[in-house]
């Protein structure tokens, strides 16, 4: 099967059960989120903290508490136009379903974070090995010691994406994500993985590790798991996210979201 | 008297009352803020509608429900360290103070938004003129036609700014403001004030007129004064803002906000 070429096309097979696999590659061009759904009394403190903390976390959109078509997906319904949901009661893992429309209710709010697909389709554009992208691995995730700015109940330690390049393209991929900003910008660190606490590359705490070169640097950029983190740090009765990988496909095209 | 040249040194001079004047020119080079304090209650309606509006909105710091003391200024409390603030109460304007401790409550959140004066610095240092600095006037400012995305109770027309410049001075204008993504960015308009509704550029809705030449077009940047029009667009109990031009002086440098 070819994969999907247009966002709504995505969508509705999606919707009609017949992809729950990850989004990696699909509609390509198009802009694709993070998920995080939780209570409306908690939604000032969580938009708070996304907004002090705009690289691992960066708003695309925030819907009104039981709203479910966002504006960057018209006819899109995020209660199951996503391939895969992780559930979470109380702050624990309740499990992964397919559709969530018997559980949300309209006292829930619904959050769209950037994700770092965008910034990869500018880095193969820019002539900039994605390693992750070419081994056809899951990117490289770990949980550093650079604490977020806490805010309210919510708080957790920077999660980031690594991927391994030689020094001259670090510059430039630095220049190309730059333009990415609301898909997590520049990088947040290049070289010294022990600096922000990662003791072994080979050892990602999520995704799989990928083969770095004897010449090559890792380049860090922020990660929005850190916000996933973020909202199930707390015990409240009820949260949604996405399962990694199986990301909210909307209409906005990459190059509408960058900068310059 | 000379201008006092460190924020610390300004906010001084205005806590103790020898500072009432606008702050234009004041502690050069560093970041100055738009203020707007209403009740929790809104705070999340409030704190989302700058989200979905950044471009007039940018937010610098929301503070925790009754913070006074931003991290963008260490030792500072915004109760009495702006020269003037406006008073509003169920949405009508009840005059100007300059100490808002008294009326100022545990159950109101501080927002600090971006300010033009940053990237007009960066204007000036980039050799393009600013009418407004030239002439030692206010800025001139316009209701446009443009709807802001409105959230729970708050909605407001887009107000802008206006700069006349050569056209070729309007492209690297655009270049240069582009990197003050957090103090209104790239312009949103050049040329043909009547397409967003403006039918005199003499008569601003807000601050003085300037002098047009004939070889200039205008070119339009997004307001904070938007900010404030939303704030008391909704008949809450109590919102504080500063008065126009009389704003916070934090100890953030310009260039610490810039994209690049």
């Amino acid at each position: 099967m070819n994969l999907p070429e247009s966002p709504t096309e995505v969508r509705k097979l999606i919707r009609s059960g017949k992809w729950s696999s990850p989004t990696t590659g699909v509609a390509p061009g198009y802009v694709q989120a993070n998920l995080a759904m939780l209570p409306r009394e908690e939604a000032f403190n969580f938009l708070l903290f996304c907004v002090r903390n705009p690289k691992p976390c960066p708003i695309l959109e925030v819907l009104e508490p039981g709203v479910v078509e966002p504006t960057i997906g018209p006819g899109a319904d995020l209660r199951s136009d996503l391939p895969r949901y992780n559930v979470f009661e109380q702050g624990k893992f309740q499990g992964q379903v397919q559709d969530v429309t018997d559980i949300f209710h309209d006292e829930m709010v619904s959050f769209l974070l950037g994700c770092s697909f965008s910034f990869e389709n500018g880095l193969v554009a820019g002539g900039i090995p994605v390693r992750n992208l070419e081994e056809k691995r899951n990117v490289s995730m770990y949980i550093t010691n650079r604490p977020c700015v806490p805010t309210g109940p919510f708080s957790a330690q920077l999660v980031v994406t690594m991927r391994p390049m030689q020094p001259e393209e670090a510059v430039r991929a630095t220049q190309i994500t730059t333009r990415y900003h609301l898909t997590h910008g520049a990088p947040i660190h290049i070289g010294s993985p022990e600096v922000i606490g990662i003791k072994d590359l080979d050892r990602p705490d999520f995704g799989d590790p990928v083969t770095i070169k004897p010449d090559e640097i890792p380049v860090f950029w922020a990660c929005g798991v850190t916000a996933m983190l973020a909202a199930t740090s707390v015990p409240l009765p009820l949260v949604i996210t996405h399962a990694p990988g199986h990301m909210f496909v909307s209409d906005l095209k990459d190059e509408q979201l960058t900068l310059f």
